[in-house]
């Protein structure tokens, strides 16, 4: 092996220093960058500048300081308001990421305004707590600038164990984000659901939960096959699974109203469950995947 | 290690042979048990014949073969309508054991028939499919008699990993598979509104699902804190994320309108959270778990 000469790192800026912000520029201070820091109330900026870091003055100061800048303030509308005043020459040779939580929308309407002022931009979805930052367990999504990324990959490592650049889209780090979430907040409300209809007579959450485990797993199971179904447009099979299902989510809206329990998100999933097996039975789809299809056509364009 | 006298297997009976009923068969079969089946249409038990199974002519002769009896057909009515021919003195000192499918309701009912015909009764809920039957992943809930449970339990120990013995109320069992499957079947619904969210602008659903499983680790990390608050009836916390949950739910619904996506399930988790925040602002709870007193108690009771 030869001996490579050490890389010079790449200089970053972080506007915003709330708990995510920190958690972003202590994970490139660890990492070897120069790093510039920068919040609306300054005494957040004290302990990283006690591990290394730069405090500026002002957003122009900090955004000049670092090749790579990244924003991370509460929402869009606050990054507007930290930005606009900076001069856009300043940004001129610099890739600017905002991580800010939004809406494809937002973070499309965001690109706008960078590309308007030739501004180099990726705009990133974190999905994971401060503490995972810098972690195996990391995930952030990143979209925008392909060659922007390309440039800074070696330095969103710093980052964790999942950086996932998502496509060119800047809405499509956003997209994952919000169906992701989508996802997670359902399931939960579905897990909150068990625990009150089980409770209702008698069982403690704590003896049922353990076997939540279980339908996790039947999940994680499933998605593969299911995307695959999804990708291709095709659900073979019978049918009788969705039969079946829709039969037993009936049942246990009946158990739920029997017990005084909430319905509406489970008669919200019988209604798309009846819908896929009237598109079945009007011979378009067959199987379990088949719920896809009521999903994607909301009842409004049936 | 004193060599101890072989054990005499207890004798078992399995009444309906369809694909459930034959992989339990099967596997008291090979545990050793002397087997006894029947069903209705009776060549589904000529694989179980050669395997050393012995057919029944009539659900009475099943019946009086076996110290514990086994049914696993489609549903309750037909149990009945294969138990009820039968002499009711001819399951004196047996163990009667129904594993269909049924709500609380039903096996609270069919506890009753059994009890009026002083028939020792555990109902059961099959949770995987035939082929998980005597693996470690197996998952079988059993509620009902306790002397019967305790009598039998290393016959039970046959069809796999997990038999949990969950109550004295035969409907627990029950209760149990309606809950797990309450979290399934609204999982999985979110699941495909995910897909398709994300379908909708142009992301496969192969590229996505992958990182489903950040969120179903998240769910799965969740669930025992849950749990524990839920049974603690005490939900600590700002109440930050139940507010933050709020208009997350809040854009992703817009996002779906925005393209037609289904909106059904996402509108009735949000109206479970923000009935939850709202006992929130009414002082009796704060935080994210705070969903479940509003899931707890219907729209219907406030
Ligand atoms: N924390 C997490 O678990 C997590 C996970 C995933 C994504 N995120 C996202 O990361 C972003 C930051 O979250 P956080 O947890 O770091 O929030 P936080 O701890 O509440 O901090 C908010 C940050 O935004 C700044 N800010 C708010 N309004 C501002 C304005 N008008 N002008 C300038 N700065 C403003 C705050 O500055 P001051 O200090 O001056 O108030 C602070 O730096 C959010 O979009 C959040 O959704 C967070
Ligand atoms: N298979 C699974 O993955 C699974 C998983 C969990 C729970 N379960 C539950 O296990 C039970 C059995 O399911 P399975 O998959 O074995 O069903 P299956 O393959 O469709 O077989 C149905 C069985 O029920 C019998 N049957 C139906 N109506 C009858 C009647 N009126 N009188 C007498 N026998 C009747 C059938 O007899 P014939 O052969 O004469 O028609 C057959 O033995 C169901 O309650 C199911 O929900 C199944």
């Amino acid at each position: 092996m030869t001996t490579q000469p050490k890389a010079r790192k790449t200089s970053v800026t972080v506007l915003g220093l709330g708990s995510m912000g920190q958690a972003l520029a202590g994970a490139f201070l660890r990492a070897g960058h120069p790093t510039t820091v920068w919040n609306r109330s300054p005494e957040k900026g004290e302990e990283l500048v006690s591990q290394g870091a730069t405090l500026a003055a002002t957003p122009g100061d900090a955004v000049r300081a670092g090749e790579l800048v990244v924003i991370c303030v509460i929402d869009y509308d606050s990054a507007y308001a930290v930005l606009e005043p900076v001069d856009t020459a300043d940004f001129g040779g610099r890739l600017l990421v905002n991580v800010a939580t939004s809406t494809s929308e937002r973070s499309r309407e965001f690109g706008d305004w960078a590309a308007k002022h030739k501004i180099d931009y990726l705009d990133g979805a974190i999905m994971i707590g401060p503490n995972f930052i810098d972690t195996p367990d990391s995930l952030v999504f990143l979209a925008g600038s392909r060659t922007g990324y390309e440039t800074h990959r070696a330095v969103f490592d710093a980052l964790g164990g999942r950086v996932r650049y998502v496509g060119e889209d800047p809405g499509f780090a956003a997209l994952y984000d919000m169906s992701l979430l989508d996802f997670l907040w359902t399931s939960m409300s579905g897990m909150m659901h068990a625990f009150a209809l089980a409770g209702s007579d008698g069982v403690k959450a704590s003896d049922f939960a353990p076997y939540l485990d279980v339908m996790l797993d039947t999940v994680r199971m499933l998605a593969p096959d299911t995307a695959r179904e999804i990708d291709e447009g095709a659900y073979p099979g019978g049918g009788e699974l969705l039969t079946m299902r829709c039969s037993n989510v009936d049942d246990i809206i009946r158990a739920a109203e029997l017990r005084g329990v909430d319905t509406a998100v489970l008669r919200a999933v019988a209604s798309v469950e009846h819908r896929a097996k009237a598109l079945g039975h009007r011979g378009a789809t067959s199987s379990y995947t088949a719920t896809y299809e009521a999903v994607r056509r909301g009842r409004a364009t049936e």
